[in-house]
């Protein structure tokens, strides 16, 4: 069974997952990412690699768990975290540990292992949104999760293991700290200004068009102010809402736009740089002790891309302080002369 | 001039570094680890190509910034931060931004540049902790810098770019926030039980004897409870200081016992991974609005040493929530049983 520990010092929780062991010998290969095709267990023809589907898009007349899909969703194979349980929170010692109990899904994107995401056409983008919208909707039933995180590894620098182009969700049943940060000072900021912190950041961004690099009708995508790695973007809707579920079929439209013109931009101008893409959504509960009724109006659920195309040192490792070479105004300018099919 | 600024958002500061500035052409190269030998700042002869040395230990009759040394101290030829000027506190809009003071040295362990430093005898491992504490002690000194950092990166999974043996040490105008959490962890601690958080851990640690994995009169060294990675250790000092400039002589060289032990039995038996070490000590100024005394009883410096055998990947950087595929229990066990000189 997996498990959850709580650090006592730094009050960051780690996922243990015995399932997904290495043992020492085992380590020998994880630098270099696997690109085998025939063992490939995204593979059309290789549905009995993986559990079965538990969301798919399929062509009329195929079966369930065989060829003929468009966007697949399957449990992980090697899951960090286990659906079945309860949590049992618990001391061991001085210590705290609860079992790892959370969903872990793959969203396999396309069949074709070599079409990258930004160059499906728009409809096919759009189905992995939807992907994205309908597990988050049907895990939040379960009543054991607090927070679901939706993020896609591309390259080794990048933590991915498989080429294949596919995203991840994982469920928990604590809020992260790093999460709570956010949430704390969009509601801090509400409560002093009356003003939405997402909204203000948007409003500066578009007056100065100086960090932006795209936007439509819906979206708006932007070298943040403080950007931890060179090139990093963030993506922020244009209408106030707090959870990624939300979002209307129109706006997952509007969605797709800007991530085909921002990751062409990224392969295109940067010469296909590994990258980590995480959709932040606020908590499916609200955390115990705050009964703030303000959620719905101080946060804002948003997209971050972070390019990885260095090292994160132990400088950063430590301080949580990033050492940036590559100033966001530089790299918003660079980022909206690529020429791309958007 | 470099620049610090604050996430308005996450509330973390990043260092942007023009100095350092990468254009987007420059990327390329930068997965890669340089290994040049005849344009290798760190080789005796090259002392031209660094600034000049602020702290040394040379043989008796050689001449300042000339080949003689054992230990050398320079400032980074590339630094992010910049000693000179005031910090400038100020916003940009509603955004918050100061000048980039502070130090960014480079401690080159050995002149050797094939010589790592778990190999040099006990003495060479001495002779480079004096020197963190040398630098870490007149740094102090300025008023301006609340905190240090000493780091070390091996390898470029852990952001190296140099293989030639150094360590690195920077000083910033803020308390990073992770610090902070560690601070006040230790504080509530002490506060609720009257007893110190690391002396808890390290008896917890001793007693159990199941995570342990070296220890002298003056330290232990054990993977942690809740390791964010595998093969994580952390290190105590079994006396209680808040400062690592504090540790004795006789200390220092205890520490040097357990580094050469740990870092050896890494490269044995983990077949030399890349890593980062961290140094983490008290900051060098209480935070405004805290007038603990208790820091002295509750917080203690201590050491973190970060195998970097797979990428951190984006659920890790955005949550902060680690998945760890190895217990420390079983890490702790293989690296109790790795063969080394100590």
């Amino acid at each position: 069974m997996p498990e959850l520990r709580r650090d006592p010092v730094a009050g960051r929780w780690v996922v243990f997952s015995p399932d997904r062991l290495r043992r020492p010998f085992d380590f020998k290969w994880t630098n270099q990412e696997t690109d085998f095709f025939e063992d490939n267990p995204f593979l059309p023809g290789n549905e009995g690699f993986t559990p079965n589907e538990v969301y798919v898009t399929r062509e009329p007349g195929s079966q369930p768990n065989k060829p003929g899909w468009r966007v697949r969703v399957v449990p992980n194979r090697f899951p960090a975290l286990r659906i079945e349980g309860e949590l049992e929170k618990e001391a061991v010692g001085f210590y705290d540990r609860m079992n790892g109990i959370g969903a872990h899904e793959v969203i396999i994107e396309t069949p074709n292992p070599r079409l990258a995401l930004e160059d499906q056409p728009l409809s096919g983008i759009v189905e992995v949104l939807t992907a994205f919208r309908s597990r988050m909707l049907d895990l939040a039933k379960d009543m054991r999760f607090r927070y679901i995180q939706i993020f896609k590894n591309v390259g080794p620098m990048a933590g991915a293991s498989l080429r294949h182009p596919h995203s991840q969700l994982i469920a928990i049943p604590v809020t992260p700290i790093s999460i709570k940060h956010k949430l704390r000072a969009a509601k801090n900021y509400y409560e002093t200004k009356d003003r939405n912190l997402f909204e203000d950041i948007l409003r500066n961004e578009r007056n100065s068009g100086e960090r932006m690099v795209y936007e439509n009708a819906g979206f708006a995508a932007f070298c943040p102010f403080a950007s931890r790695l060179p090139f990093e973007i963030a993506i922020f809707p244009r209408r106030q809402s707090p959870y990624f579920p939300q979002t209307s079929d129109h706006d997952l439209v509007l969605l797709a736009d800007v991530l085909k013109r921002i990751l062409q931009a990224y392969r295109l101008g940067l010469n296909s740089p590994d990258y980590n893409l995480l959709l932040i959504s606020a908590p499916l509960r609200k955390p115990r002790g705050n009964s703030s009724p303000t959620l719905d109006q101080d946060f804002r659920w948003h997209v971050e891309i972070l390019p990885r195309m260095s090292g994160i040192a132990g400088f950063e490792l430590s301080t949580g302080f990033y050492i940036n070479p590559t100033l966001p105004e530089e790299a918003a300018r660079f980022l909206r002369e690529v020429k791309t099919d958007v």
